[in-house]
């Protein structure tokens, strides 16, 4: 599971136990510092500046942080002691996996991936993900076995920022990359989704750390969490952008 | 643990046992195409064309790496049931960790990064590693727990490019890099710790790989394990290189 990142931030501010706008306002102050809406590979996307074969390694890395979070919500569900808990969580387990009246949003981001261009099989294979990404993806799935079950649910806060990214990504992707509008189900979907999930998460963290060095754990989860994300882009940039060398054995944008 | 890496390679070479000659040339060939001896970071070292601030970010970032080397061997001897095997594994947790006659591999790595002018309590702490780093050597400890026992032993199997490498980089270290020269005992002793623990874990894995597809897993496991070193290697590249864009909280170059 791995040793623990060391905190970067001080925690010089006080002790005492943040109440529930203190606890938002910290956690929103984390994604204006560290969620991935800012990363240079994001912006280019949204600029209209990448190549059909640069989304392709994109929906490939990314489909692999995909096809892990019911796994990692299936580990939440396994640590969470409470039937009205594991009721709510459940929900996320289904939006992904999908049930009858649903696809889900696993299959939704295999249509993305495909109107990419890239054949559904091989996305599922995972061939020619990069090593980073499943590196970053894996110690998803580290944090959420290993810490308390408080910092595993808030490391699922990024969805408190992603509702807005998703926004813009759609109105950019249609715009840019019209050839992508019938792949885009998936970010439909979370617009929605997203903000029941993480009003639920951000509760359940502000009732149950029951102290400030609780509550500092938390904040800490969701930090790590963004590092997650941002680090998959990193890997991106520099494997398919600049200086554009992807690794042995990794996925080659084709007529490079 | 995570989800296993997707075999890149095909197996179509055969299905009958490989002789101890045939698995270390295909131990060998694994290296030759995904050992970091070529990536880009390390041949800017070699050609003395790194700063001070760029070496600092290596050694700052490795200590993390050589940090959990004899975490990974414990947890190796956890799982060994043989007295004999675990008396031979040992010896690579004393070499690491020191003894009442050596300092250990950890403390010479300290002085190293105190050579570049790093703070040995700041670099003990992990102050400003790369995310990227946390999550590329955790794998490792994801390998060495979840795989079997042979995989986690064949991981280890870089060892058999080491050598190689750290005879080249002591020699362009100090034709380069002059005032890192106290700093160098480490790769001395590794120079001699080395061949005889890849001996020892080349014969292991010959002897308990019964099937050819337990043979083609260990090459999987070392296929892996580079991947883990290449990609720590595009991590510092990426950051403090080119296009030299450190993540949110990450160790800065001085004066930039």
């Amino acid at each position: 599971m791995g040793v623990r990142a060391v905190e970067t931030e001080t925690k010089a501010e006080g002790t005492s136990v943040l109440s529930l706008e203190e606890l938002r306002a910290r956690l929103q102050a984390v994604g204006e510092e560290r969620y991935h809406h800012k990363h240079p590979f994001h912006l280019l996307m949204h600029e209209g500046k990448l190549n059909r074969g640069q989304l392709q390694a994109w929906a490939l890395n990314r489909y692999y942080y995909q096809s892990i979070i019911p796994i990692k919500d299936s580990i939440i569900l396994s640590r969470g002691p409470d039937p009205v808990f594991r009721r709510a969580w459940r929900k996320r387990v289904v939006d992904h996996d999908g049930d009858a009246t649903s696809e889900g949003g696993i299959k939704r981001w295999i249509k993305l991936a495909e109107a990419t261009g890239l054949d559904a099989a091989d996305v599922r294979d995972g061939k020619g993900i990069l090593p980073a990404t499943r590196f970053a993806v894996n110690e998803y799935l580290n944090i959420v076995r290993s810490r308390s079950l408080l910092e595993a649910v808030a490391s699922s806060l990024t969805e408190l920022f992603s509702p807005n990214l998703i926004s813009l990504r759609v109105d950019k992707l249609r715009q840019h990359y019209p050839w992508l509008a019938g792949g885009l189900d998936y970010f439909e979907a979370r617009l929605y989704q997203a903000p029941e999930d993480s009003q639920f998460a951000v509760n359940y963290v502000h009732d149950h750390a029951k102290t400030r060095a609780e509550q500092e754990l938390a904040i800490q989860a969701l930090r790590d969490k963004c590092d997650i994300l941002w680090a998959q882009l990193d890997a991106l940039y520099f494997a398919y952008v600049q200086p554009g060398w992807p690794p042995p054995g990794a996925f080659q944008i084709e007529g490079k």
